[in-house]
């Protein structure tokens, strides 16, 4: 047997209970806006749920001691598949997505903290299933960060180190000793900045509903939003300001969260990936400002930076949120855009894309090889923080980069069959890929992917699922070897 | 001293001189169509330069075996920047392309084989001119193949390996023993392809000019045609079978006509990068025909396989040559020849490109890296043609894999300064770092380069050369440590 069956049994069990507990919000959200039909959808989906989920919990006996590195990837893959195939029904019966693929997409889309939607009116859909919506981001945001840093650890991966997450900066086990109370702290962080972004944009007069909403989008940088027009619906300076630095913080290393939390204001300001991430940001916010400003987009500087700051660190942080239709704006900050698409965030936070800290180490390596073709005989180590780099950790990268790129184009190779015009087709797949949500073109942010046929939809939530999971566990999956017993 | 000046001086005499003497065929034919303002245009050219050129050349006295490293990327690249500077020359003397950057646009587009034009009506210029602009693709694509396996080799440049050219295929020196003997039966080969094609050319029917100027045009795997609508202007099978045997032959590694020469079939047969090559035309053309095919564009399966071969063989070789309006193609079909310009040709051959060889390179390792993944300790090496390559090449490789995509990156965010969509403004640059020709919408097939401002006109000409001269080559040049004699 090449899998513990039933260890990973046993865990689908746990997952299906955890996520009807984790449909009780909503469901109280629904009886709260008495929305009847919503309320009976939830009903609908979270009963069998848990019959099912208690039932293969209580009777399947396994030793989760044995399990190994195969099922390890097999239960990253189907935690994240399950949850969505399950998290969709409630659209389904409540009919306000009534094609289940698309109601899948909308969940995976949600937990993966994507925030790209097949939905043409989202300000139709009940209160409930907003708040479901939503709140999909806020698990999944919570579940990133404990898959890179305490799940696979866990499931004995560690020296594997499978999706490079955290290739070279402070990991949690140098940090704290154990990984349950690690995982202790992350709740606590994420929680906190949750309920301080909620409380900030009340203060400045949301409703709690919007501000659960908003808070969900940007601290597990999702982007799912409650109006079509995203942001831009508030046109309010102050909301943008606190959405804009929650989004940051979600796109920082979390680990280093706890040199905030022991005033190691040193320890955190020296790390090279949040400079990185500072800088290229910035560098981002400001072309993007002077050059809406020289295309005469706006009509001062300042309502220039007001856009290109909220819009870079949106996209920077694979969020996605808008307060702009920057699909209109000028090509070259179209094309910054898309590259921070690429880039992402940095390891270990709710942020997705090739992330800052591998093309750092990519852009060392680079800098090295030219150096390397004046200096054959050089050696030449790359540092991070000061520590060099193992080659492993070098290769790695180069591995997942290079892979990245690949599904980037194979997956615009395969949506190109429906004919859209290349750039919907390419930025689709860059946003899908990198987690964001909005594109260009058709699936612009003021837009949405209900263009695509269902073979399409179904792709777009396989290539979420690949770039959430960082690539090779979902694509180690589809390999001769991974269910070839004898290699 | 960092550089030795002198022979670099003296070599730059010798290239004005030889570059004098290859304009001499262009002027017979200006004479040969009386058009005297070409024949004015060509002496004030002329005349000079080979007074310059043999002034320098006798005067400077310079020691070529104290040649390094350094002098050789100086060399390489001044070779192909002088070329062009010059060979642009006539174009304004005669008045046909008053602007000088777009006259080095063009010649460049000439020298590199790239094929790219900023002429709106190619048919309005006289004759002795468009001999020149596509006489320019022959000698650049003899300038490749001598670059690649003769020059840097004779500049003590064989264990560096700058272009990584031919990382692992066979390799000239392997078959012959001497450059001298080797590059004398390179120029045969080319010489012979050149000739075959044009008399076949011929016996179809065509002129002596237009079968010159096509051959020209797909030896050198250049694209230069001497009418707007390229090689659809004929809607001539026999013809278009013709150029596209000569465009696929000239994207094969030359060295591998060594064994057809002494009838080694096996070897040639067996050739992994020759294999690869036929694999991935033969996919392209196959998909591309079933997706025309089923998208209506043409009546018939024979008719889509018609233009897909054409077109497929076309844009892989780096040609650019077309028979139909491609950028009318369906997505799916401009996506498999946007990917077929990144990739390009074999390895010495005068196609450009990432190359074939890189391509495989890059498969197998990644594709080992994935194996890597549930065997941590296994020790897998990368093999071509039965022979392990080296950890180095393979990492000279992935450098250059890295940097072609960072170049197309950087490109294409300085271009979309111009404010074109984003199809055309990357499309534009894929297309000139791979050396096509023509990219999509607004320098789709039937359109030309005019468009871009001046600054982007020499952007476009610095991304041919990078392409060119194999990235090292002219990236190197830009470096602080190049220019720093402690380092």
């Amino acid at each position: 047997m090449i899998l513990n069956y039933k260890a990973i049994m046993k865990l689908i069990g746990i997952i299906i209970t955890i996520m009807a507990g984790l449909m009780l919000p909503s469901l109280l959200c629904s009886y709260f806006y008495n929305e009847t039909n919503v309320v009976i959808a939830f009903w609908f989906t979270i009963i069998p749920m848990l019959v099912f989920g208690i039932i293969i919990t209580r009777t399947v006996k396994a030793d989760f001691n044995s399990l190994k590195i195969r099922d390890g990837y097999i239960i990253a893959a189907l935690c994240w598949t399950l949850s969505s195939a399950l998290g969709a029904v409630p659209f389904v019966i409540s009919g306000y997505i009534p094609n289940y693929i698309d109601a899948f997409f909308e969940t995976v889309s949600g937990f993966t903290t994507t925030g790209a939607s097949i939905l043409a009116n989202v300000e139709s859909l009940p209160k409930g299933l907003l708040f479901w919506r939503s709140f999909t981001h806020w698990i999944g945001g919570m579940g990133i960060i404990l898959f890179a840093m305490a799940l696979l650890p866990a499931l004995g991966m560690r020296g594997q180190r499978i999706a490079m997450a955290e290739p070279a900066g402070p990991t949690i086990e140098k940090i704290t000793p154990k990984i349950s109370q690690s995982s202790k702290i992350l709740y606590l962080i994420y929680i906190s900045i949750t309920l301080l972004e909620i409380l900030l944009l009340e203060l400045g007069g949301m409703s709690t509903f919007d501000a659960m909403i908003n808070t969900f989008g940007s601290v597990g940088t999702g982007g799912y939003s409650n109006y079509n027009s995203s942001i831009a619906h508030y046109n309010n300076l102050y909301f943008e300001m606190v959405i804009t630095v929650s989004m940051f913080l979600s796109g920082i290393n979390f680990t280093l969260y706890y040199f905030v939390l022991r005033r190691h204001w040193k320890e955190f300001f020296s790390d090279r990936e949040l400079r990185s991430y500072l800088l290229i940001v910035s560098a981002a916010v400001l072309l993007i400002a002077l050059n809406l400003w020289f295309s005469n987009c706006y009509d001062s500087l300042g309502e220039s930076l007001r856009y290109s700051v909220f819009q870079s660190v949106s996209i920077a942080t694979t969020t996605g949120f808008s307060t702009a239709n920057f699909d209109l704006w000028p090509t070259f900050s179209k094309m910054i855009l898309f590259v921070l698409m690429f880039i992402g965030g940095c390891s270990s936070s709710t942020s997705s894309g090739i992330k800052i800290i591998r093309t750092l180490i990519v852009f060392k390596y680079l800098k090295n090889s030219i150096s390397l073709r004046l200096h054959p005989r050089a050696v030449i180590s790359i540092k991070i923080n000061e520590r060099p780099v193992s080659s492993d950790t070098v290769s790695g990268v180069i591995n997942f980069v290079f892979l990245y790129i690949g599904v980037f184009f194979i997956g615009t190779l395969l949506l190109s069959l429906d004919n859209f015009d290349l750039i919907t087709t390419a930025s689709a797949i860059a946003s899908c890929l990198g987690n964001v949500g909005p594109g260009f073109n058709l699936v612009g942010p003021e837009l949405n992917y209900s263009i695509f046929s269902n073979a399409s939809t179904l792709l777009l939530s396989f290539v979420m699922l690949v770039g959430r999971l960082e690539l090779f566990t979902i694509i180690l999956l589809f390999t001769k070897q991974f269910w070839n017993p004898d290699r």
